[in-house]
């Protein structure tokens, strides 16, 4: 792609460095820039600029917070006995919003992934492992990604901390709602039929 | 969405005005650059920012350049009587990749569209009529979308210059290189039956 400015170039270059942004997208995203009132990308670059230097994690959640130990984690009514841990912060919003989990988060910041170079040092699993020792945890969720490195990571952890009294468990895995049973895949349904609930439990919402 | 930060949701917020980037996007693109290294997102703010601010158009084409007199007006090799209008600055580059353009441009910045609150007094209108009434310029190409108002952005400029001595002319509307004739749309099609060219210029690459 050849450029009639540098400046121009210079920002293509740095948006397109991110995920999912190609060179294009980046070149149709600083023109429309360009072409909206000034404040807007100045308002733009402040709440980046802010957001990397000023934003907080939670001391004992490690999810993102404005204050020093996040809203969850203050909440007297939430089972601090109950762990979920899971990736990062997009999953804590996903399982906040179905109001179901009544306990606290951990979030790791990632998985462990030897392919992308993240290993368990990568991540907050220490300080997990020491809430644990510590004694006051009752039981762990697993709530990571059903993949390779989720599987790995529940593993790594549970290698860690099966020698402490805590009960550990994961979220099931089964069928989707609303889902026709013959699409899905083989070992989705068999883990559904291994798992499976008594029916008294599927009327509740 | 129910953000555990503030300072998250601004810069979620600010990054979801952009075209084609919803919140959750704008999310996954945020948390990216918090896993970054900070100097990345710097980086990018100050690219911005540099843009915005000092980002220059070229006096004659309005095409974006860092000097005053973009690389092509100033090139004393392009035939500066013959002038192609277009949209914006994707069009320049589009064309000028092809090497098969030897004129300048007139950057409009835009296509008239009521319907998107642009008028004639919003583009780049003016300066074009003004070069066509100085005669200096032989032909006009107009080389913008060919939708509707496309279509009405070069019958506007066409109306204005049509009393002065210039030859005016549009890009060939016909089937693309490579496509299945059955697969292309009548109008489209009965365009390159009407403007049929004599079979020796199809030889020329």
């Amino acid at each position: 792609m050849e450029f009639s400015s540098k400046i121009l170039e210079r920002a293509v270059n740095e948006m397109s460095q991110l995920p999912g942004i190609g060179k294009r997208t980046a070149l149709r995203l600083v023109l429309h820039m360009l072409k909206q009132p000034k404040e807007q990308t100045t308002a733009l670059v402040e709440a980046l600029k802010t957001m990397r230097d000023d934003i907080k994690f939670c001391k004992s959640c490690h999810n993102i917070s404005d204050v020093e130990l996040c809203e969850i984690c203050s909440n007297p009514i939430r089972d601090t006995s109950l762990i979920c841990v899971v990736e990062d912060v997009r999953d804590v919003m996903a399982i906040e919003n179905t109001s179901s989990f009544k306990g606290v988060y951990h979030v790791l910041g990632g998985k462990i992934s030897p392919m992308d170079g993240v290993g368990p040092h990568d991540l907050n699993i220490e300080s997990l492992v020491n809430k644990v020792k510590q004694g006051e945890i009752k039981e762990l969720l697993f709530a990571l990604s059903s993949t390779m490195e989720g599987d790995t990571t529940n593993f790594y952890i549970y290698k860690q901390i099966q020698d402490y009294n805590v009960f550990t468990s994961t979220i099931a895995r089964g069928i989707s709602v609303g889902d026709e049973l013959e699409y899905a895949d083989e070992i989705t349904l068999s883990r559904s039929i291994i798992n499976r609930v008594p029916f008294e439990n599927s009327l509740k919402s």
